[in-house]
């Protein structure tokens, strides 16, 4: 689509009327790593959230939930390194960061929304955020990258995008920052990611395009299959594009949302190849299945699966694993009709006929699976509907970082 | 149960009327690991079978479905090295594998359980087969460790076991062999574990048995979450002992079914301990839940979750992952009520009360974590239901096992 395709600079930053930035304010003990994240609107926003669906919730969730029940928010504030979840003080110690946000800023803490992410069950001290407030209040400004920073836990790449569009002639942009990229299997929402825009579009249409758009979205991404305490995700428009407000499902909607899918599918994109130990970004295209269930639960299925994640690591077209995947997928599907074919930048190379294999090159197999991105491509040819799910590969690298997280 | 707390020797040859043996034909290239496996029951038998539920199915569960449809069967055969899946020619090497116990033991063909293990979706050739048959059928005899070595993949120790029990006043004996070790999920049956017994007792109050007793054994293990394409849960009962046969729910039918889970439990611990790459067994023992659902939901999900097995690999006493596990699990459950403990030789670590983390010793934790068996005890104090679940560490070995598969 046109109006979507102008991917520009600038993160949650690049939308009219939003400001933010990051800092080390000591909840880490490395210095070098920010930890504290503020992002910032210069008038009150509609908002929109997406949370995870484990019932082991993060605090901080539930004192987001009451700030915007009312569709309402001004403000984002977020650390790393610490989940604040299954702590016996973890709402108090939540309420208490948005506290200090109305203190410093002058937004009432009722507008704000607070996430935190890391360890599980390690209490969180107020202590070194009040501390911090002062320098991330002075830093506010066109520092979406230095939130981005703030914001990472495992990650090693920031993880920031933003893209123009136009709606009835007026440009409008949105940008995002998220992170990941271990216990990550979203479920109607993912680890924390945070998208600005500002076009003028109501709370409760906002919610109804995230909500569809997380579908084919977050939720067909998965590093790990752990679906997180603390998945947020969270929207706010300010309006500031000048467009005519969005209050109905029109084309402008429509627009609106293929802008959104834009950021959301670039950065599960991001966060796949950035997965826990990941050295490949797998990419599973289902096509010709009865359903769009069907084929997102098929495409799901084969990223999941840790025998296949493994194989790719050591670059062996193993296919039967995708087979394997696919059948116990929950999928409605005809096994003697699938083809299955491996794709990279360095060629194609078809693995499996009408539920059988079938005679390939290993060598041209090992170099398509030697690239950085591998598509699999499943043609389940029994219907129309497709998907495509993100993933990467099981490496010791993710053993090694998971192994000792805590220390 | 006292009846069935003799352990003996013998695994699937314990029982009387059976005779096994396994060799080296040749599917493999090392010629030092048997790939080759029969036993032989001196008459035909009452015969019962779970099946993976994997919708791709290797071959030979086909054959054997039809072969078993009566109730009946006499001898089981099986190769390492091969799944027989994905193949176009696959049913007719399944039926060329019974036609060929047929033609060197002169048991009928459909009365032949067959079964393959190892790579999908490379051709089976039948011609090593054929011509081992003649040294498999010499073998027969009291080997039911050559059988268990035969079947073994990547399991690093071969799993046979059996137990004596008593039906009214007539010793029965019950025996099994079994392999593993990767792509283990069993839903509704297992990998493949060969169980012989000499109670009598009918097919249909067989299969009754193993369908009721895979909902707590097999089905509440888990390696990686890959449910396979072949498993197969196979038993024979030759009636041998002269016990009256069992053909209703009675006494007898509950004894003999605590034997049973006997071996069955027993086979998980084994196959959950020697899962790939593992270097420790996980138990994870649910208590209070508020059905017996919600209690094997939990409990799988603990075991399941790759974040969870990496850090009992790193000793990482990193419970918040257990209560992320329990919160994703579907398990009706009330966070605010949970417990949870982890023990072992070493001693026993509290680490979460109430849904919160309560201080313990990071050292003393170390310690328990460092034995071969762990337990996870989870008190859900919501009910008075409980489940087990066996699974096993994630390691750097997991992911070179499965890195480098095929070659």
């Amino acid at each position: 689509m046109k109006q979507i395709t102008n991917k520009i600079e600038g993160g949650v930053c690049a939308p009219k009327g939003f400001r933010a930035c990051g800092v080390h304010c000591g909840i880490r003990k490395n210095k070098i790593k920010k930890d504290l994240a503020l992002i910032v609107a210069d008038k009150p926003c509609a908002v929109a959230c997406v949370y995870t669906t484990n019932l082991v919730k993060g605090a901080p969730i539930s004192v987001t939930q009451k700030h915007v029940a009312d569709g309402i928010a001004q403000a984002v504030i977020v650390n790393s390194g610490n989940a604040n979840t299954c702590n016996a003080d973890g709402v108090e110690i939540a309420e208490g960061m948005c506290d200090l946000v109305e203190r410093h800023t002058g937004i009432p803490a009722q507008n704000v929304v607070v996430a935190s992410t890391g360890v599980i069950g390690q209490k969180l001290s107020l202590d070194p955020i009040a501390s911090g407030m002062d320098e991330l209040v002075k830093s506010l400004g066109n520092n979406s990258s230095a939130a981005a920073e703030a914001i990472m836990t495992t990650d090693t790449v920031k993880k920031e995008i933003a893209f123009e569009f136009s709606l009835g002639g007026k440009v409008c942009r949105i940008g995002a920052i998220c992170k990941g990229v271990g216990m990550i299997c979203p479920n109607m929402a993912t680890m924390l990611m945070f998208i600005t825009t500002d076009a003028a579009i109501s709370s409760a249409m906002l919610q109804r395009a995230i909500s569809a758009d997380v579908k084919d979205s977050l939720n067909m991404l998965s590093v790990d299959r752990d679906t997180s305490t603390n998945d947020t995700l969270c929207i706010m428009a300010s309006g500031l594009a000048g467009n005519r407000e969005i209050v109905s499902a029109n084309a402008d909607y429509r627009i609106f949302k293929s802008a959104l899918h834009a950021v959301t599918s670039a950065l599960c994109r991001m966060l796949a190849a950035d997965g826990e130990g990941a050295t490949k970004l797998l990419e599973c295209k289902v096509t010709g299945a009865k359903s769009k269930k069907d084929a997102r639960l098929a495409a799901k299925s084969v990223i999941d699966s840790p025998l296949f994640k493994a194989a790719m690591f050591g670059k062996d077209a193993n296919w039967g694993r995708v087979l394997c995947a696919l059948g116990y997928s929950g999928a409605n599907l005809a096994v003697e009709k699938i083809g299955v074919a491996f794709r990279s930048a360095a060629g194609e190379t078809v693995v499996c006929e009408r539920g059988s294999g079938v005679d390939f090159s290993e060598e041209q197999a090992k170099k398509v699976l030697s690239e950085k991105e591998i598509v699999i491509d499943v043609q389940l040819n029994d219907g129309e509907f497709e998907a495509t799910a993100w993933g990467c590969d099981l490496t010791y690298d993710y053993v090694k970082i998971n192994g000792d997280y805590r220390t």
